[in-house]
């Protein structure tokens, strides 16, 4: 069966991105599901790996790609939650970028109810992201104070939601004017990093911080009493898609150390994750991906480019532009 | 008014408390209640502030203590909750060492139902302590693996049965084997510190520790995903009431930095505080402190001594042969 593919078999900018196809098997495992792939998401971690700066990436060649979503064509043996030709979604780990897929069955899941097959690709690392974030490290509730400094982007529209899902006070800041519309219509307030540094906000219950660097210090400072500020990335450290080792440097050496005497102190709480160690527990991923199947929570969909075109894909979401997920299709 | 209390006008051993008698006014404010104190708390910040080793304490002379009970002698014209004669408790901000006080109708509470004036005393710090810890920091649910390193002390008390009520897995740790059964009789899995080191138990969801110094970093590596790690003391520092400079330093410099960077990598949460810096805020605690006067957890009273005998009792505290609340008795 011949199958397309994209690979990263050399680290830098995005035209780096290779299009290519080969003859795979068809044969099943007994437990495996292959999927005609409709929709493969993009994610933030994917433009770090083909910049090379990420180091639980497969060494080169391989393909990136966490989720997917598509039609299943084949079933092993054993499989019985799927039949040919279900719309399903799919966690990969690495792989997604691809016209074909084929994995165990505990992997693949339901499409949440109402969910087209784009919105299917656009949720399982943008939900399971917020959900650690906000209902494992941040534990929120009613009542409390929360500030997403990336609200527009995936992560940032599911988390919106979990805040007012929960009844938690919730600001979200983007980069561009234009963007607050779309994130008071999730019932959010808005600013923009200019206007929130002169607002005086304060007393913050949970902050998600996915820029990294010396803006993990101005966060650390608005925590209330028992306020818990987490660190998902270091996006500050990429500007426009190239790994300037300066830059990068810079934003390493401007993360904060924290003594537990000053957080004694202070009375706050400091803490990090990267999403993709949950992803490569296989235990905590059987626990925890079947939730996808019923998230209420809607991603929004920024823009779907053409497979072929991932390089302008890459370029459009490291040059901030998206509002919420960016997908790659392979049936445009 | 003929009043007792205890004062600390020099730091060092418990010897060097002083017992002293002093003629009050007894006039009141209209918001104001006057209580003939029965019993007042001892906590372990005293004996800090003793030391001389508490930033935040009055300068000397002054009277320790945060938490009494009593029985209402006088009230002003405005008071409306409380009527003479009634049993109460207090939270006091310093000052609790004393056999009659004066504080304004908010800082006054009704007796939980089924407590002893005793039990009362014994609550305000020890619930407020294990409520920030285990509801604000750890967030506790169903399920949470949760360590204490100080099981038998009065904190642990409140938080062995917290955990017990949401169902949380309890580890308590004591240094002496003969209070296993204690921690025990909590619901709870008890270990001596030596048996714990030995045993391999790690993943927790939330550790508390008390102990500060080299032990926070043992027990950061024992965290479980998304784990928090509380710090709320550096008892460690002490032995035997006596600041041993070195050993204090010691301890200071033992006492862990963790860089986001690392956070982030292993996705653990680190967080202190310190329960005074709350009690000092009139607005948290006009929030928090009715919830004790619903605490459906019992603390245990360990050992009362007379209030003339204070030196005793801070001793019989440092010294960790208390299991639960140590108290001084105004009316022994």
């Amino acid at each position: 069966m011949q199958t397309s593919y994209i690979e990263i078999d050399k680290y830098g900018t995005s035209d780096l991105l290779k299009f290519k196809s080969k003859e795979v098997s068809e044969s099943l495992k007994d437990d495996e599901v292959q999927i005609d792939v409709h929709y493969s998401g993009i994610n933030f971690a994917d433009i770090v790996m083909r910049l090379g700066m990420y180091r639980d990436a497969p060494p080169k060649p391989f393909t990136p790609g966490y989720e997917i979503s598509g039609v299943v064509k084949k079933i092993g043996s054993s499989v019985t939650r799927f039949k040919v030709g279900d719309q399903v979604m799919a966690g990969t780990r690495f792989g997604g970028y691809t016209s074909s897929v084929t994995l165990p069955e505990w992997q693949v899941l339901n499409l949440p109810a109402g969910f087209s097959l784009a919105e299917g690709a656009a949720s399982p690392v943008t939900f399971l992201t917020a959900h650690i974030a906000l209902h494992e490290f941040g534990r929120i509730r009613k009542g409390d104070k929360v500030l997403l400094d990336c609200a527009t982007g995936g992560v940032g529209v599911m988390a919106m939601q979990m805040c007012k899902d929960v009844g938690a006070e919730c600001i979200g800041l983007t980069s561009s004017e234009s963007k607050k519309t779309f994130i008071e219509s999730y019932g959010a307030k808005a600013y923009t990093q200019e206007e929130f540094e002169k607002s005086g906000e304060k007393d913050f219950d949970f902050i998600l911080n996915s820029s990294g660097g010396k803006s993990l210090k101005a966060h650390y400072e608005i925590l209330g009493k028992s306020g818990k500020l987490t660190c998902i990335g270091v996006q500050s450290a990429i500007t426009d898609g190239k790994a300037n080792i300066f830059k990068v440097l810079k934003t390493i050496i401007q993360i904060p150390k924290f003594s537990m005497l000053k957080l004694t102190m202070q009375s706050k709480s400091v803490s990090g994750f990267n999403a993709l160690k949950y992803f490569d527990d296989n235990e905590w991923m059987k626990k925890n991906l079947p939730k996808i199947e019923t998230c209420p929570y809607k991603p929004h969909i920024g823009e779907i480019f053409a497979a072929k075109d991932v390089s302008e894909a890459h370029r459009f979401l490291e040059q901030r532009k998206a509002k919420g997920k960016v997908l790659l299709s392979w049936v445009k």
